[in-house]
C-alpha cells in the first residue's frame, strides 16, 4: 500500500481536531459533502493536513496551526451548512475534540 | 449501524495518543497482536478508551488520564514487543501524536 503517504507536519505544538462518529441510516448525499469538506479545509488559513478512515466508527484528525484557525474553519457559511445537515440527517451520533499536540514521533 | 458506540470521555482535560500507519506487505500475525494490544491497554491505569479505524490510513486515537499514564504503556514489556514487531514488519510507516485535550462537543 505504498502509493498512500501519512500527512507530513511541523514539528509541535499545533493543534489537532479529533472527529469520530457513527452514520445514521440516512446517508444519501454524505459522501460528496464529506470530500467537498476536507477539500474546503485544506484551503483554509493555518490548516495542516488532515486523515480519515472508517471501518464500523468514522475517523478524522485535521491538523491547525492554533486554535484561531480551528475557530475560524468552524464558523464557515459552508461548513456551517454541512454540519446543520450532519445533525439533521448523516450523523447518529459524533464526538468532536480540540488537542494540543505536544509531542510527536514518525518511523521510520 | 448502531449496534456500535462512541467511546464516552470525562470533560477535558485529558490526553489523546494519535496513532496514524500504513501496513506494509508483511502484515502476518499483525491482526492478533493489534487486537491483544486493544485489549491490554485498556487494563493499564489511566486508560480512558481507543477508537480505531482502518482504510488506506489505519488510526487508532487512544485516551488517556494524564501523560504519565501514556509513558507507563509505551514502556510495558509486552506493548514494547509489539512495537518493535511492528516497527521490523509490519509498519510501512507510522506517526505517533501526543495531545492534551482541552475541550470536546457531542452530539446529540
Amino acid at each position: 500500500m505504498t502509493e498512500h503517504r501519512l500527512t507530513t507536519l511541523p514539528e509541535p505544538p499545533y493543534y489537532a481536531v479529533i472527529f469520530t462518529s457513527l452514520l445514521s441510516d440516512d446517508t444519501a448525499g454524505y459522501e460528496p459533502v464529506a470530500e467537498r469538506m476536507m477539500a474546503l479545509a485544506a484551503q483554509q488559513p493555518g490548516f495542516l493536513g488532515v486523515e480519515s478512515a472508517r471501518e464500523q466508527v468514522g475517523i478524522t484528525v485535521s491538523y491547525w496551526q492554533d486554535e484561531a484557525s480551528i475557530r475560524q474553519w468552524q464558523t464557515h457559511a459552508e461548513h456551517q451548512l454541512a454540519q446543520k445537515l450532519g445533525k439533521e440527517r448523516w450523523y447518529a451520533t459524533f464526538a468532536l475534540q480540540v488537542a494540543r499536540v505536544e509531542r510527536s514521533y514518525c518511523f521510520p
